[in-house]
C-alpha cells in the first residue's frame, strides 16, 4: 500500500526513453484525416509543406513505442523527470479518505507542459534543416514554449498571437521576445487571412482559429518555413505521454495505483499526456480506471460539441479531422483559461470518448478559481487557470470519495503554474470574475455551419 | 574530473539535515548588536517582542550545525533538493574554457530562494504559539514567500508593501492574497511611522526601510504579533545555507570543485546561502576560492557604503548592526531588481568582506539584463532581474577565463525566475531601460547622518 512520503522524484536515469503511442492499442483505428479541397483522405505528402517527415511519420505511426531522441532528453533534463506529489495537506483540508496525487509540469522553463512537445518539434525541424517556424498562440503558453525550444536549436520562431491577448497580456510576449522570437498580433497584415479579417473589422480581437490560419498560410506559402502546433495533433499528444509514463513509475514508488485520473482539456494534449499511458494499459488487458476530462463550461467541446468532421482553423485551410467540435466559426466568450479556448478537441481524445474510454465534465471558471485558491493554500503551488479545472475535477472526486466513504486513489495533472496569470487571481479576489456562458444560438449556428462530409 | 552531464539531482534522502552556521568558524566574532535606545549590546530578551526564542537562539548561536526540523524538511520537498545544472550551452555561446555551474532556486512555489527561510521562520513561530506575523516587502518576493509559509502552518500574515511596488506590481500582491495574506501599501495609516511619513508627504512612494518600521512597530506594540525579516539577519542567512550545502554534494557528483563562486547581493541572504558553506570549508583549512558578491551599481552598499553601525530601518526603531551601509536615510534610484534595493548589507557578509574573505563588484542594470537574455537563450531559464546580476558576474569571470586560457570552475546562484518580472524585460527590449545612478550628494548626506557610536 501507499507509503508516507509526499514527494516522488525519479532518478534522471529512469526518464522514459520512448513515447507511448496509443494508436498501437486502439480497438478501432482513428477516422482518416481529409483534404480540405478534395474531402478525400490525405497522405503524408499533403502534410509535407507544413511539417518535417519525421513528425508526419509520428502522426500516422502505429508503433507502440517511439524513441525519444537523446538531444531531446538532454534538454528535458532542465526540468524532467517532473515531480509527482501526494497532496496530503489538501486531503486533510478536504477531510477525504481518498489519496490524491498530482504530477507537476510547472517546473519547465516556460512554466507549463508545453515544452514537452516544443522541444522535440524544434529538434526534428532542425534535423530536417528547417531554420524558420511559425505558430499561433492564445495567452502565450505555447508560443513562449516554442520560442524557448527554437532558441536552443537555432530556429527563428514567428508567433501569431491572438490580438486581445497580445494587447492585454504583454508579459508572455516579453517572454517570447526574451527567447528571441518575433511576436505578431493576429489578425495581421502579413497574411491574406489576416488582411481579410481586418477588412471586415479593423479592430478585430482575433481568435485562435484565425491565428492558426495566419501561421499555416505563412508556412504553406514559403518553402523555407514550417509550421508547429501546440496541441490537437497525434504527434503532439504522443510527445506529452512522457507525463503519464513518469507518473506510472512514480506511483509504483508510492505503492499506489490510481482509480481515477483527471486532466483539463483545451486541445487535449496535457490530458492525453497524463491519461493515455494508463488507458493503454487498460486496452492491453490491465486495470480499468475512470478517466475524467474537465473542460470549461464556456467552451465545452467534449460535453456540448458535435462529433463530426471539421476544420482546425477559421479560414478553413487546415485538413479536416473528426472530432468533438463547437464549429470552427464558434467564438467562446472571454474567460481566463486562455489555453482552453479552442473550438475543437484532439481527434484521439474525441475517438476515445466515443469508445467510452473516458468521461467528460464541464465547470465554470469561478468554481475553478475557488478550487485553485484552496489548492494553493494547502499545497503551496498556485495553479494556472487551465490547471484549476483539473484541481476542481480532483476535488469533486475526493469529496465524492468522502461522501461514499471510499479511499480511492486520484491522480491529476497540474499542467502549469499561475505566475503569469496573477491578474486573473486579482480579478477573482476583487469579485470581478464572472461565469461566462456562450450564446446558445451562436453555438447552434456554428454547428449548423459544419462542413458536410460523406459518411 | 568533470563528467558529461548537465543536470545534477540529489536524491531526497540526501537533502541536508542541518544548516551550516558560519559563526562557528569565524576567525573574529561579529561585532555586537546595539540597542537603539542605550547604544549598548543587546541580549536575547531585547529581541523577544519581535521573534520567537528558537530564532533568537539561532541568531546568536555559535554551533556549527543546527538541525533542520523534520516538518520543515517535509515542506522543502515541494522543491528541494533544488537542481544544479552545468551551463554547457552558455559555455559554448561564450566560447570559454571555464566550466560554469548554476544552482537553480526558482523551482520553489514562490519562484525564488526566499521560501528557504520563510518556511522555518513560520514553523518556529507556529511552534511558539504565534498566530500572526507582520513583515515588509519591496517587489513582493519575500512577502509572497512568507504568505506561502504562513498558509501552510496556519499563521495570519500581514505584509507592508512599498507603495510604489504595491501600485505598479499588482501580481505579487495577488500572489500574497492567493496564499491568504493581507497586503497593505506602505506608508499606511495603520502605524505611527506610516502616519508620520504620510503627514510629511501624502503621496509618499514608500521605501523598504519605512515598510520595515511599520512592520516592526505593529509587532512591537501587539503582544500577539511577531515580526519576520527576509534577509540581513544571521538566522535568515543560516537558513539559506542549504543552497550551498546541496551544491557541494552536487559538485561532488559532477567530480568538480569551484574556483570562483558568484552570487548577487541585496540584503545578502541568497549570496550567503551559496557561499558560506564553501567559505566555512576554507576557514577550516580547505581550498581557498574566490567569492564574488555582485551588487547593483545603483545601490552599492558593499562597494560604496561605509562599514559602520547603522539602523535597519528609516524610523530608527531597529537595533543597530555594524554593516556596509549607504545610510538608513538613503533612497536608491528606481531600478528593476527590487530585491537588491536595501541601504545596508547583512552584518555577516559585511564582516567577511572586512576579513577579505570575499570581493564585491557592482554592475548597472542594462548590462545585467543583456546577460540575462543571453543566459535565457542559451540555457532556457529566464532569470529574475536580481539573478541577472549573478549571471553577469559569472559571464565576466567566464570571459576572463577565456582571455587567460584558464579552465576554472565557476559556480553561481540563480536565485529566482523572472516570470513575475517580464515587464522589466519588456522595457529592456523597448529600449526604455536605463542605467540609474544615485545622487552622490544624497549619498554623502546619508552617510554623514550615520549614528555616532563609541568605538
Amino acid at each position: 500500500m501507499s507509503d508516507n512520503r509526499t514527494q516522488y522524484l525519479l532518478d534522471a536515469s529512469r526518464m522514459p526513453k520512448h513515447w507511448y503511442n496509443i494508436a498501437a492499442d486502439l480497438p478501432q483505428a482513428l477516422p482518416p484525416v481529409l483534404h480540405p479541397g478534395t474531402m478525400q483522405p490525405i497522405g503524408p505528402a499533403d502534410l509535407a509543406p507544413l511539417f518535417p517527415m519525421a513528425l508526419i511519420e509520428q502522426e500516422v505511426s502505429t508503433e507502440r513505442e517511439i524513441p525519444i531522441p537523446e538531444p531531446v532528453r538532454e534538454v528535458f533534463k532542465l526540468w524532467r523527470p517532473a515531480p509527482l506529489f501526494r497532496a496530503r495537506r489538501l486531503e486533510q483540508a478536504l477531510g477525504t479518505p481518498a489519496r490524491i496525487y498530482y504530477k507537476y509540469e510547472g517546473v519547465s522553463p516556460a512554466g507549463s507542459h508545453k515544452p514537452n512537445t516544443a522541444v522535440p518539434q524544434a529538434w526534428y525541424n532542425a534535423q530536417a534543416g528547417v531554420k524558420k517556424l511559425t505558430t499561433e498562440t492564445g495567452a502565450g503558453q505555447w508560443g513562449s514554449s516554442l520560442a524557448f525550444a527554437g532558441a536552443l536549436f537555432g530556429i527563428d520562431v514567428t508567433v501569431f498571437q491572438v490580438r486581445v491577448s497580445y494587447d492585454q497580456k504583454p508579459y508572455r510576449r516579453a517572454l517570447m521576445e526574451t527567447y528571441g522570437a518575433r511576436c505578431i498580433a493576429s489578425p495581421s497584415n502579413e497574411t491574406q487571412a489576416g488582411r481579410a479579417a481586418l477588412a471586415l473589422r479593423p479592430d478585430h480581437p482575433g481568435s485562435l482559429g484565425l491565428a492558426i490560419s495566419e501561421a499555416v498560410e505563412v508556412a504553406a506559402t514559403h518553402d523555407d518555413v514550417k509550421y508547429a502546433l501546440g496541441s490537437v495533433l497525434n504527434h503532439v499528444l504522443l510527445h506529452q505521454t512522457i507525463i503519464g509514463q513518469e507518473a506510472m513509475l512514480q506511483l509504483e514508488m508510492a505503492g499506489d495505483d490510481p482509480d481515477v485520473i483527471v486532466g483539463c482539456t483545451g486541445g487535449g494534449s496535457n490530458f492525453a499526456g497524463i491519461a493515455f499511458p494508463f488507458i493503454g494499459q487498460q486496452l492491453r488487458g490491465g486495470k480499468k480506471r475512470r478517466i475524467v476530462a474537465v473542460e470549461p463550461a464556456a467552451c465545452p467541446s467534449l460535453t456540448r460539441g458535435k462529433y463530426a468532421y471539421d476544420f482546425g482553423d477559421t479560414a478553413k485551410m487546415t485538413p479536416l479531422t473528426k472530432m468533438h467540435t463547437l464549429g470552427s466559426s464558434f467564438t467562446p466568450p472571454s474567460f481566463h483559461a486562455g489555453g482552453l479556448r479552442y473550438h475543437g478537441m484532439a481527434p484521439l481524445v474525441s475517438h476515445l470518448k466515443e469508445l467510452k474510454l473516458l468521461e467528460a465534465v464541464a465547470y465554470h471558471q469561478v468554481a475553478c478559481f475557488e478550487a485553485g485558491v484552496m489548492f494553493a493554500r494547502a499545497e503551496g503551488i498556485v495553479p494556472a487557470p487551465e490547471a484549476n479545472h483539473a484541481v476542481k475535477g480532483a476535488i469533486v472526486e475526493a469529496l465524492r470519495c468522502k461522501a461514499e466513504g471510499r479511499s480511492e486513489v486520484i491522480l491529476f495533472n497540474l499542467c502549469g503554474h499561475g505566475h503569469f496569470d496573477m491578474s486573473a487571481y486579482s480579478a477573482y479576489f476583487a469579485g470581478k470574475l464572472t461565469d461566462q456562458s456562450y450564446d446558445e444560438s451562436e453555438l447552434a449556428m456554428a454547428l449548423a455551419g459544419l462542413p458536410s462530409v460523406a459518411a
